[in-house]
């Protein structure tokens, strides 16, 4: 095997200086020449018809150059959607839930935009609303938006049932549900539900767009999927891609939220009504009212057999979508065939839906709809393994998938190491002793593990390309966005390894559709795995240019040419040798520059119907091993130890994956404990703040956090390496309710656990 | 032969609405956040040893973040210089020219820094000084610089003469001019002179520097030729050319005064010192004390036979290279091997020196050297005819070059159309009839006539990389320059051709080193030639891939396709066919991209010695017809008309050719009539404004005057086209001379051609 120096090193973060220094720029900070700010007028109504939008007192404020309305975008700019296009740059005809764009402003600053959105008149009439997934879902209730216009390539995977307020149902159907009820010996049927969250990342929405004649457009946006982007705004304003140019600073942040269109449109349509460049930027406020994670709720029937051998489930899983689909549609497909989770059952039937309500629309966030089926699916096999007499770990051992089992969508799972993960989360927590401590003051502990798997999105393409100069030094052009996750320090190991250059010779670009070649885009914890194979294409492609200049030069065949640190050399004569850079020259007039491009794309669906089919192209594996602390006089939770576990293939920066394992348990323990949107009957977010809406401190986690990892090969991953960004975050929330189950033999099936809810079923315990 | 739609059309500039409207950006419009303002210090002396730099004071000014003195400098960071390194970012030992750089501060706005500057402290030893190129090259005559260190990749090219004061000396060999004067029947010699210029672009030298922790340097700025300034900015700064990152908007306008390195050393120094981002602008001034075009003196001796054939030919050029070499040694290589001119000459040897003087730097500029040498040359001619009774027109076209004959170097000329050029000069301001009329009130009128040939750097080499979208449209990334020249229409125009698509649906990027491959430089009318092959074979390796994805996808043979405009369709069955757009997509999952490259090369070298050789890869051909008018009373000389002629190969936008010839007929006015700057006997410019440098305003230009263009093709060029933005700004010089000489008999050998010189004349002829 290749000895490797530079795959497996433990770095610092390439990024990690410029950030900790200040110096680090994202679009947040940028300004540009003659840059006006734009705000957003939003709608006090959860669900109304708009009569009347009237500009004319707004237009005569000083410093406004203009005013953005209906008027501008109806017929003019096609609507949009990552999968139903059903958003207007501003409302149209209705609004559909409070806090949807009306109308927006640009002016010389911010003051002068706030007091003309004070007096942009606009008459609503009031229209019914439906706030829960049961209501939206009832026969006969008001329908959010009249007809489901799907995205042409999404045509495949998304299903609205037209005339109901379901945006996407998905399904996977595998074996005989049925059946395999007859031949349980025991069915479990629960149902759980998990709030919507928000992702509350550090940068808000940030975008400037400037507009040149032609129009040409060059927008400065913190997107995670610059690509896809690009295309969407093409269609909506009806230009062509190469007219708009996308370009992504460092991102400060983004969990999905920055994922799809977000400032972007309202940024363009501003700065081509004003003829200036437009900068945008939300309020933490604003954050909270433009897109979130889908509160869900899942109906979960399992049947087993005594020794607890899983058989057949059933589920149903009901996203709540806000007032547009967004990436909901794609989520929801996403849970119908990741959601039965990491085990062998034969009979698996699943039914997922997007449900729009007259709420913030909720979109991608990082775990995409594994959290809500997890939070389900793993408290169940806790619920079946005390209900049979098993130890919560045999259970998930004796049930879980091994390399070569068919998996539920029928093609067999490969690369995976369940057992691992799992045995290394409990060994983490000392499972097996002591389950259940009662300490003093009412005080009493409890340990919990979980399991999970998840999927990558698939079939999708990344493209890189890089570029050696004649000093031998390597640019990488490629559009994963940098947003704290450390691809740039991943892809130069990789580009350092291959090509055999120090990492400081090597320097990746910002995101820019104009620079760098087509990418999928930053999502489903694809980047090492696809843009790391799309870099580690383009390194050996352009190593074979290297090789055949050098044989040029060297007057030698390449097979007997090494391929050494900076340096080609002929085997025969260790002397005779050139560097790269010369190589980069050649043997004419300098060239200058030397380019490659790697290409790398994956294979597979699934059948609409059924769900059959290659659903993933790599699959994900994580485990929490928890230990928490009940205090049973006021229902408080302290969380003592938990230790998350992911199967990276190959950690090839061992220190970013573990910091990215502990950013996912925090983020995970948000979601177990504390974080919700909470509404009143009106359609208010009464809570969009970070008072208000708890997102973890430091105070706030346990006293001993693990972030670790098992290495189980992916062989078709760059050096074995597999995405695993997302996938930490679901244990924490299973094996938290299951720890707390242990310590006080309360069951928490609606997320989030508060002291409220503990401190309520302890009383109800107590009568 | 091909039907051309794009190729030939008259377009309006691509940039033009951009820059009409004001929405073009340039550096000088760019600000950062947090960033600081440079200036510099600059020497009151022209010549002195610096004995002590005290910045302490200076520091201790409120807003000032950066003092950079040579302690900053002197060892840290190498010396510079195109041809020879002798120029540090600020002088370290001594100080060569009033205006060198000496500190420079950057705070946190320009008055907090020039208030710094006052109080920097710094004690001179003032040396004697060289203000005149005759002073420099005296025996023992004081050394400007000790040693001259070449720049390797020039060792071939510039020969220092090392312990004088010439930085470059190169030669010309071809045939045995003892023999040519021996069988010569007349022999003529002259001493003909040229002022230094200013270049007077628009857009004054602009730079921002931000440096990031690595460090890596980010870099906005005007400047012609970012490959070549990211290469010498990482020599400078010991960095990979990774690390350095040069990104140019719209530059407005360069004339060769922005291919060096001008601000760049400086602001990245500041930024680096001062940890912000630093922006220098120059001002007007400033200018004026930072690059010009060389002043010059040039000996030309020349033997003809008495029917006006040439037959030999020594010419002395000596070029007043100022403080620094910049380009000035390779410009003195250019004159060695293009001063010849444009005849057939069997016994030519010519001599050309780069010598330092304490004056502002020269470099390049359009032209580069021709200017100098055909003034002499071509006044010449006219002396010769007369004293043979020979028709101006007549000896020229007697002696021109012709396609096939054998250039001074020794290699055959080809594609060459300097009759057609001369004849439609002659025939525009009607030649022949009336060369000299007497007008009334002591008036006179007279025309003249001039041709000159110039080469283009060689040997050279561009690349291009366009990418097609998935929507079929494209984007061409490329290190040309948009300066106002109208390259971006060019690259357009072949793209849509090749490509067979609108023009709207092709973008050409700003260059930048991180995004654009390697091109040697936007100088030497190169552009259209160099960079448009490498467009074109872009192109054409674009096309291939399309037709490769659609006989997958259509499943026939490439050869049964025809590549028709947006779509490749099938010979035998029309109605088969894709898009571009599909074509990119491929065949599996979306690559959503397609990139192609394209590297034009061109070879050629001459010998050191003797400059024999290849000597350029392609040759350029202007002609000049003047009529003047002369008021004997005043000496002032009004251009009645003016008709510049130049062979282009093939217009591929006729409007930008003419525009450029116009252009180039301006500043060819300029420099015949008014541009010298004017130093007083201390090295001091006396005239570093508009004031008092006079550029030609609409008011100069003559009542008539018109750019027009020949059409023999360069069996080499992109759709045959060749190089033309310079040569029409050398004729003017020499025509106008010649007219003022048949004018009134007075022949002008000292540019410019001042009112005062010729009343001077008049005067004398008058005694």
């Amino acid at each position: 095997m290749e000895r490797l120096k530079y795959i497996g090193q433990d770095l610092a973060r390439s990024d990690a200086l410029e950030k900790v220094t200040g110096k680090a720029l994202f679009a947040a900070d940028m300004k540009l020449p003659n840059m006006l700010y734009g705000k957003i007028l939003r709608s006090p109504l959860a669900h109304a018809r708009i009569k009347r939008v009237d500009p004319s007192e707004a237009e005569k404020i000083p410093g406004v150059k203009a005013v953005l309305t209906r008027e501008d975008i109806d017929r003019k700019f096609t609507p949009y959607g990552r999968a139903v296009k059903d958003q207007n740059i501003v409302a149209t005809d209705r609004v559909r839930y409070i806090g949807d764009p009306v109308a927006a402003v640009a002016a010389v600053d911010i003051s002068a935009a706030e007091k003309a959105l004070s007096l942009i008149q606009v008459d609503y009439e009031e229209l019914p609303a439906n706030f829960t997934i049961d209501e939206a879902i009832a026969p006969h209730s008001f329908l959010i938006h009249d007809e489901m216009l799907i995205e042409p390539i999404l045509k495949d995977i998304v299903t609205p049932v037209q005339g109901t307020n379901i945006c996407n149902h998905s399904k996977l159907r595998h074996g005989d549900t049925e059946r395999g009820f007859r031949e349980s010996d025991f069915i479990f049927e629960d149902i759980f539900t998990t709030a919507p969250n928000q992702h509350g990342a550090l940068e808000p929405h940030s975008t400037i767009a400037r507009v040149f004649p032609g129009p040409r457009v060059e927008v400065i946006t913190n997107n995670q999927n610059p690509s896809s982007i690009q295309i969407q705004l093409s269609q909506i304003f009806h230009l062509p891609q190469s007219s708009i140019r996308i370009v992504v600073p460092y991102l400060g942040g983004g969990f999905g939220s920055k994922l799809g269109l977000r400032l972007e449109p309202l940024a363009i349509a501003l700065a081509l009504k004003a003829g200036q460049p437009v900068k945008m930027m939300l309020t933490r406020e604003e954050e909270f009212f433009t897109i979130s994670r889908h509160g869900s709720k899942t109906m979960i029937k399992t049947g087993v057999k005594k020794d607890g051998t899983f058989v057949a489930r059933e589920m149903a899983i009901y996203l709540d979508g806000g007032a547009y689909a967004d990436f909901g549609p794609i989520v929801s497909k996403n849970v119908s065939f990741a959601g039965g989770g990491p085990y062998r059952i034969p009979h698996l039937k699943i039914d997922s839906y997007c449900v729009y309500t007259n709420k913030v629309p909720a979109g991608a966030m990082r775990g995409f709809g594994i959290p809500q089926a997890a939070w389900a699916y793993e408290q169940q096999v806790d619920l079946i393994a005390e209900r049979l007499g098993m130890d919560p770990l045999r259970i998930r051992e004796k049930n879980l998938l091994r390399n070569g089992d068919l998996f539920h969508t029928g093609t067999p799972i490969d690369d995976v190491g369940f057992d691992q993960v799992l045995r290394e989360a409990a060994t983490g927590i000392d499972w097996g002793s002591d389950k259940r401590r009662d300490l003093d003051k009412g005080r009493t502990r409890g340990k919990g593990i979980s399991l999970v798997l998840k999927n990558t999105g698939t079939p999708t393409a990344s493209n890189a390309d890089v570029r050696m100069n004649a000093d031998g030094s390597v640019v990488l052009m490629c559009n994963t966005v940098e947003m704290g996750q450390g691809c740039r320090t991943i892809f130069r190991q990789i580009l350092a390894e291959k090509l055999r250059l120090p990492l400081e010779r090597i320097v990746v670009q910002d995101p820019d559709t104009h620079g760098a070649p087509f990418d999928f885009g930053t999502f489903s914890s694809r980047s090492t795995f696809h843009m790391g194979n799309a870099v580690l294409l383009a390194a050996e492609n352009l190593k074979k240019e290297l090789l055949g200049s050098a044989s040029v030069l060297l007057d030698a065949e390449e097979e007997d040419l090494l391929f050494e640190e900076g340096v080609i050399r002929m085997k025969n004569a260790p002397n005779k040798s050139i560097s790269f850079g010369q190589a980069v020259i050649g043997s004419g007039v300098n060239r200058g520059s030397l380019r490659a491009s790697g290409l790398y794309q994956t294979r597979g669906s699934t059948d609409r119907e059924t769900g059959q089919g290659a659903a993933s192209f790599f699959w994900m594996e994580g485990s929490g091993g928890v230990e928490v602390e009940v205090d049973k006089e006021t229902g408080e939770v302290k969380t003592v130890k938990y230790i998350g576990v992911t199967n990276v293939g190959r950690a090839i920066n061992p220190t970013t994956v573990r910091q990215e394992i502990l950013g996912c348990i925090v983020m995970g323990l948000g979601g177990a404990f504390t974080e919700q949107m909470v509404y009143n009957d009106k359609g208010l977010l009464l809570n969009p703040n970070f008072i208000d809406y708890k997102i973890p401190t430091v105070k706030d986690l346990p006293s001993e956090m693990i972030g670790d990892f098992a290495e189980v090969p992916n062989r078709k991953g760059p050096y074995g390496a597999k995405g695993m960004g997302e996938i930490s975050l679901v244990p924490p929330l299973p094996a938290i309710a299951n720890a707390i189950h242990q310590a006080t033999g309360i069951r928490i099936k609606d997320l989030p656990i508060t002291p409220e809810k503990i401190f309520q079923r302890l009383k109800e315990g107590e009568k």
